[in-house]
């Protein structure tokens, strides 16, 4: 049961979706930053690439509902789907992806971490894998965005449901109509 | 200097400042987000209060700029001014606050360590004191968000002065015209 009373079936508004309900003032801007980070276009990384680093960072994070629902999200806009996940999830090193992704998404396990612990080196090595400034600015944004929802999920003791169907069905709603219009 | 190309004077415009100019898709909520939780009215936390959280997250987070201009912001706003931030943020437990803004603090600092570090015991104290459950939820969203603002800041190597008369001068800024209106 969440840390204070959210109004709502937190069975049937599992995680995010229960604080979110509760405080709509709030959930407005997190969901037009989730949607225009994540989702909007054009952008030189696909949706799938932006859910897959926010995914990342959520398991770094061991948030399980983010890392299960953002996991879910990548995985339904990828052409390799959940196996790529776990892979960069297991073992970003070898995991089938581009150079390019892969230093953007060790720039973004180094904002978890910390924000001074994006070196200059770690911004080069993606920019010589030809990373733009836009890229590098929204893998920092979206890392350090899910600093933040990770820790007001489980800040605030939010249910987190064990059954992946229930991501599964979100990540359609979310191909679907995405994080709303704003 | 910035790790990306921001497009602005860095002197001019500090911080989170370059950031929001080179992309404001991401700035509109970014903005919104901290004028709903530090500034709308009818709140049961004063600006000062809310500004005050931030302050003491951004410091344990090492974030200078954030830190700065929050201080700079929560000192504008409380009738105690720098001298209870620096109070606070020097030893919590002595500082001559409220119980329950000492304790929502607390639960402010547990966050910065990560969402499970909130424990029903640190919500179950800020409730003896009279904290509501918005003021609970306004205290996690707070301190997850500014784990946010602070790597954003940091993530991108940006500028923080030295001098505190700029971040007087932002003080003035947003006690007058506030983050924005959305």
């Amino acid at each position: 049961m969440a840390h204070i009373e959210l109004g709502v079936d937190e069975k049937e508004f599992p995680g995010i979706r229960g604080p979110m309900m509760f405080r709509p003032d709030t959930a407005k801007p997190l969901n037009e930053l989730a949607e225009v980070l994540l989702r909007r276009q054009p952008h030189p990384l696909t949706p799938g690439e932006r859910e897959l680093i926010a995914a990342y960072v959520s398991g770094l994070n061991e948030c399980r509902f983010c890392c299960a629902s953002h996991s879910a999200f990548a995985a339904a806009q990828l052409d390799t789907g959940m196996t790529l996940v776990d892979q960069v999830r297991a073992d970003l090193s070898s995991a089938p992806i581009s150079a390019k992704l892969r230093a953007l998404l060790q720039i973004a396990g180094a904002v978890r971490d910390g924000g001074r612990k994006v070196t200059a080196d770690l911004v080069a090595a993606a920019r010589a894998e030809g990373a733009t400034d836009l890229e590098i600015h929204d893998t920092v944004l979206i890392a350090a965005a899910f600093c933040m929802y990770n820790r007001y999920v489980d800040g605030l003791g939010t249910l987190a449901p064990d059954d992946p169907l229930g991501y599964a069905a979100s990540a359609t709603r979310i191909v679907e109509v995405g994080y709303g219009v704003f």
